[in-house]
């Protein structure tokens, strides 16, 4: 069983899965598990992994289109070095402050493997779900597209103050909020833009959706034309690797400029809601992207 | 550093750190993660695990006095064994269940060894922290002591069902709302009944607290008494194993009884607050116990 199959093997047992955040009353509640060996390649400091580990969790409560509250951390690691920890709580406290969140504690474990378990906590009345896209919606997207790509590129070539740059993110939390009323199906792109589509027209009730995307359109991160010569490995960084946390969502073709003027956050009409499943200038786009357990 | 050194800088930087939970307005929110090579030894199934790791989390928000409204776990493994997700959840839905909360969700993560984070949100006005303690009060504790010791044993000795039956444990939240209008300061007991009793003590305001416990009175489980011969070891097992989690909590000596009547769960003086340590029978108490790393 893959990732994908167990969380959907969850998703059945359990109400509210299969959005970003889980809804409890008037709050939303997200939890990630971080690992070195998959997630923090060798270069990553401890300050940018708790920005990167925190800001992961406050993405899914941006996608829900909530107000994010506060975050917690479990730290696993070998040894307790004090500037490790100082510096896991500085990155993860600056994340949730460039969000106005507050980063309220967390728990430390001795594991063998550097392991960051993330929650983030947030408010809304009215959480915008994965499952409300509609045939004439525009499909839009927040930012640009491969920056994680690209960071990975910089620690593979020994960049990490590049990488490590790259890799700390501002988590949507404020466009989040702004398209609340707009968006009529939100998530994140931690899976790559392409598996999101996908995901959005699967979680949708209605039958035969699709999208038809218009590749030019889908906003590109100068990072990967930094890092990526080759325009096959460009495409890729921006449409399937991922972890970019991006919002991508859709709304009504006439909510469009007032979901961007409110936004404070860039917002890019990358194609429609369509038929029959997601095509890219009219051929299908493979439902491909980052999952732990299949690369 | 160990992990108290390390927790302690942690409390040092971060507002509401130091009780079981953080405070979020009228919410209160924790966070635990659990391994395998320290917290579910050879015999726990998936099920106990499920259960005792959200029980963890729940039993924190048990300790601020807080309903419990929901949890969500992150289940790191080698393999998603799909019979292994379903009982995992199936026992992180019963304890929830067991403490009126709802388990809604969470995240899978391909890891080397398997790791549990768990995530435990609650709701109250007025949360109980560990520093309220004043002299005079009486020293109590919920339930008895060396469940989990006794547990640990019975895994050694190859008797599983045993070990599993003692390892799920009811959190004590419907006591710790109970108690909440009474207790002046509380906590749980999973670093150990010592430990917890210094805590309490090094978290008072007032100068040269301390408490004087009457050992004779420590509840002790009936599973000691089966698990243990030596009276060493069955006295080690209450006093310092551990992961019990019970509450212990010090309130006014003239509402000792309200609370017992308020208490669906056994209340037991053990104590009371006095001066300058913690005593057990006039000798000083050992401020020993659990903690990853420490043995």
């Amino acid at each position: 069983m893959d990732e994908r199959e167990a969380l959907a093997r969850l998703s059945e047992t359990l109400p509210g899965a299969g959005d970003d955040c889980a809804v409890v009353g008037d709050r939303v509640l997200t939890t990630d598990m971080l690992h070195e060996t998959t997630d923090f390649p060798t270069g990553v400091d401890r300050y940018t992994a708790g920005w990167r580990a925190v800001g992961a969790s406050l993405s899914d409560v941006a996608a829900m289109g909530a107000d994010a509250d506060a975050a917690v951390a479990a730290y696993g690691a070998p040894r307790f070095d004090p500037d490790d920890v100082d510096d896991f709580v500085r990155g993860a406290r600056a994340v949730c402050e460039a969000v106005d969140a507050e980063y309220v504690g967390g728990d430390l474990d001795r594991h063998d493997e550097f392991t960051v378990a993330t929650t983030a906590l947030g408010s809304t009345d009215d959480p915008v779900g994965r499952g409300g896209a509609e045939r004439g919606d525009a499909v839009c997207v927040t930012g640009a597209f491969g920056r994680s790509a690209a960071a990975i590129r910089a620690f593979e070539t020994g960049d990490a103050e590049r990488g490590t740059e790259l890799f700390r993110f501002t988590p949507r939390v404020a466009a989040g909020v702004a398209l609340r009323p707009y968006a009529t199906a939100m998530m994140d792109s931690s899976d790559g833009l392409a598996r999101s589509l996908h995901q959005l027209v699967e979680a949708s009730d209605v039958a035969d959706l699709g999208m038809d995307i218009i590749e030019s359109y889908v906003p590109v991160d100068d990072a990967v034309r930094e890092a990526f010569d080759d325009p096959e490995e460009r495409r890729s960084a921006a449409l399937y690797f991922g972890e970019d946390f991006e919002l991508v969502f859709t709304l009504a073709s006439d909510d469009v400029e007032a979901a961007r003027a409110a936004s404070p956050t860039l917002i890019t009409v990358i194609g429609n809601v369509t038929w029959d499943g997601v095509r890219m200038d009219g051929e299908p786009l493979p439902d491909r992207g980052y999952g732990h357990g299949e690369e």
